[in-house]
């Protein structure tokens, strides 16, 4: 009989010596990838009708596997706490991000049986399963961290960046509309020219083509580019300095081992889980290792000459 | 009777718990935003013919609240510096940014019942009461401070800028005038062509076709995007550097208040309204607050080994 | 008659506070400004039909103009190092890169009673008289220092372009040949197409349309993006590193001039001058010294316990 | 007879003094690059119609040199530990990157005899020849630090973008198929529109044109643009990075080759090898030993006041 303990160890708590736990990681990884793939390729006439049975088969085993997946994490999600009562805890868990992430996945399979839905829509939204990548990518739940990190920033960007928007369109409306009534007949309309303008896509589609037009174009985009980069700039900024400070935390951990002189055997294995945790490369940590390793002419100036210790680390 | 200096606090003092003064912040922040709105819709004729009476009755009623404020904005901003000569301090605050923006909503209903003017023109007017949200908006308030900060290295990038679109179009006019000779007839013709290549929107209305223009447009779009882009990049890097700064600040705060060990009621309050002026979100704000409360390790290296005083704060 | 030493110090030494040195500096930049848009309005054939006389006459003033600029300020140039002969430090004089710009603006138009041109190139060779604003400018100063400094990455990410530009082209030339002889007929057809690709200009007046090469030119155009925007980004982050260096440049002479608790008249004019000639904004320098003065605080962390100076300077 | 030692160092050691070595580099530089302008040229009809004996010869004596060099290579990496047995050194060094970009720059020379191939094909793939530069060019070597320095962010970048291109192909593909069945017939046909519209490229021969379709294509460019531009934001930030830590480095050689007061003739040619090392350019050092240089209030700033060590270097 299986165990619960150990299905939730397995499922949730896989780290990277667990070897069930990577190979179910493993699996799922590659199930979701095929299935993202297949979606894509579905859409696509010629291959559709000639694998349409292949399709479907890997859709049943994908939503089996899946549900199976949501049904055993529901369960062995009371291991979390395991005091507490189960059916609150096992709601609780059904309501997290990931969780509904997982139902979504699967859920729209069985609507399908009992309500009428386009069927095109509903086969592309089995898209939303790359979602479930989200619980084994670094890369993601940086990206959220910096999100709710960075928000007031980024809705700054984004607020400066829709009033450019509105105004610009408003302009190009006024200043375009006898010319081309058509493209520039209203402001929603000359939105779409201000987006392809201000984001610099510039399709070519909506141009003015008057004089006073494309003066007020001109003087739109130039003015304009800085801002609608905002957003991304203030999102790559923020990114550079969250890998900052992770170095920085790797950096220290580093050098708290190297107190005694010599990192042994369970120092390295615990430094490896930090770095893995952490999301950093092999490559960059043994930099690190080494700029923190290399350096009796550093060390003299960032020790007391009193005590020997360490007065200041270096702002690395 | 209204008291003016009541009005005074709720129009211009409503802090994060003065009710009153949210209430206000709050309804006008929406009739603000439905004015936009109406205006964008407007433009578009089938929502104006259906709707029209809608869109005449909010606009009568925004004028009249928008009036009803300005006024009791001016009449209450005696109450500024409650020692000062009225009438003064009245004319003082009327040509302040904030007040002229307030007047620039309301004042061209009032004139389109003296003077003609072109309808549509007026209407579109309508838009910029968008800038009534300044007063509201830490975004923009961030975003001026940066301009004003920033403003020499900015003046330097779109100066370099201008150059070099001078540049590009006469250098454009003169290897492709004579196979385009309209869209490369003159300098100001192709500067059109250089502002779309330059800022890399690339319509591609106008684009060389003899060899030597698209070997010159070629170099002068390589060498041209990297100064295109500066003034967004100095914007950028101006406002990430801004944030940095805000953050030290809430994080000096922080380790202040920890002084003591602990966080007391009065010290959050403090640091909460702290964080909302500075315009930081919650989750970078705990974040913080993390990195300041945990680590014994880090408290040692930036603590004098005699006294115990922090001898170097952590360049975080 | 006029004394050779007042000419050098009126045209070479003039300070803020030397009244004909900024009289004729200002001069200078009008009359410039003015010689820059009059070439850019003589391409346009009805301006320039309508008052060719007028810019005939402003030709002929700038010019002479120009002549007496250039004449005095190699006459003058002797005022340098005074004991030295005055032969050699002149012509060391006209060979410096100010002095040749000087010359190339006035030039061309002697030369054109000599020798036969081309009269429209000649013309738009006046526009090279924009390049004497490099005297005046902080900012053509400040991207010469990061250019010069920044010369080996700046080389390196151009270097790194045009590998990608080759190997993009050459990709591009074999798979689309077939398909559009003409505009991928070689390599360096295909050139063009890779520079508006990878510049994410894109005018679309080149793309590939066989499977094959819209695979190929997706996988570059998301491969390329980031290497194109490399010496933009080397650029910008160079001019934001040549700011901070030079605010905390600032900041240091205000704490220098802070030492004794206040900053008198002579020190006062000595730091304006100072960030004059830095190229900051006065709304920066205001918030450098507010940060100086502000902060009891501050200094606790930033001073030696047992002397009382300051132990490490904050990386602000 | 040829010394083994002898063409290691010349052709693996060359440092900036050996004179044999330096000659070498140069002369492959040079016909490396002649190569790489001879393949692109070769593509254009009339010139290879012209010069094709031309051509031919280059490609002959170029190949010649080539496969002496990489022979010499191989025999002489014996000498890279002297001690160890030869064949199981050179097997060693052949297998390395370098070793393998040379054998790729000459090897299609010699299948060519033996294996009947696209003449085209093969000319293109000699453009390989251009990474050969990578042993001389320390921006490929930077960049390739930066790659595998931040390798994870990197990967992180493109996953995030890669989600996103499916996202907005799908979206696209549900809400203009109708309209555009060839253009956005499936999703891999909208990821055409998507690639193009989301790295700002925007070619135009693909737009969406459904009122919905433009909806959704402006959503996706505002909130994708940041994201498109991630990988290109990491890139550019770690370079700036380890430019500054390189920057770092040099300060700290200069700061203790100046603790005994001067830099003395052996010291310069240290720190000149060190620089190069680094591939900074002369005018940065410079700056960087003035700064290190000029600064008694510096100094004061970082020596202890008790025995005149430096207490923490500043976070040049």
């Amino acid at each position: 009989m299986i165990n619960r303990a150990t299905v939730y160890r397995v499922l949730e708590k896989s780290n990277h010596t667990d070897r069930a736990g990577r190979a179910v990681d493993i699996f799922l990884i590659i199930l979701i990838t095929v299935n993202v793939i297949c979606v894509v390729l579905e859409t696509v006439h010629w291959i559709y009708a000639r694998f349409q049975l292949v399709f479907e088969i890997i859709d049943m085993l994908s939503v089996a596997a899946f549900t199976v997946e949501y049904v055993l994490r529901v369960w062995s999600s009371v291991e979390r706490e395991p005091g507490q009562p189960a059916l609150s805890q096992r709601l609780r868990y059904m309501v997290s991000p990931l969780a509904l992430i997982d139902l979504l996945a699967i859920v729209p399979f069985y609507i399908s049986y009992f309500v009428v839905f386009d069927l095109r829509f509903l086969r592309v939204m089995r898209l939303l399963r790359i979602f479930k990548l989200t619980r084994y990518s670094t890369a993601m739940t940086m990206l959220l961290d910096v999100f709710r990190q960075e928000a007031s920033a980024f809705f700054a960007g984004f607020f400066i960046l829709v009033v450019l928007l509105i105004l610009a369109a408003s302009g190009a409306y006024l200043v375009e509309q006898e010319a081309q009534p058509v493209k520039f007949g209203s402001i929603p309309d000359a939105m779409w020219w201000a987006v392809a303008t201000l984001t610099t896509v510039g399709y070519g589609d909506v141009t003015p083509i008057t004089p006073l037009g494309k003066l007020f174009g001109a003087c739109v985009t130039i003015i304009g580019i800085g801002m609608a980069a905002l957003p991304a700039g203030i999102l790559a900024s923020g990114l550079a300095d969250q890998l900052r400070r992770k170095r920085e935390a790797l950096s220290q951990q580093y050098r708290r081992a190297l107190e005694d002189g010599t990192i042994d055997a369970a120092e390295h294995a615990a430094l490896e889980a930090f770095r893995k945790d952490l999301g950093l490369s092999r490559a960059l940590a043994d930099e690190i290792l080494h700029s923190v390793q290399d350096g009796p002419h550093r060390s003299r100036a960032r020790h007391c000459p009193h005590c020997g210790k360490a007065l200041s680390r270096a702002s690395d």
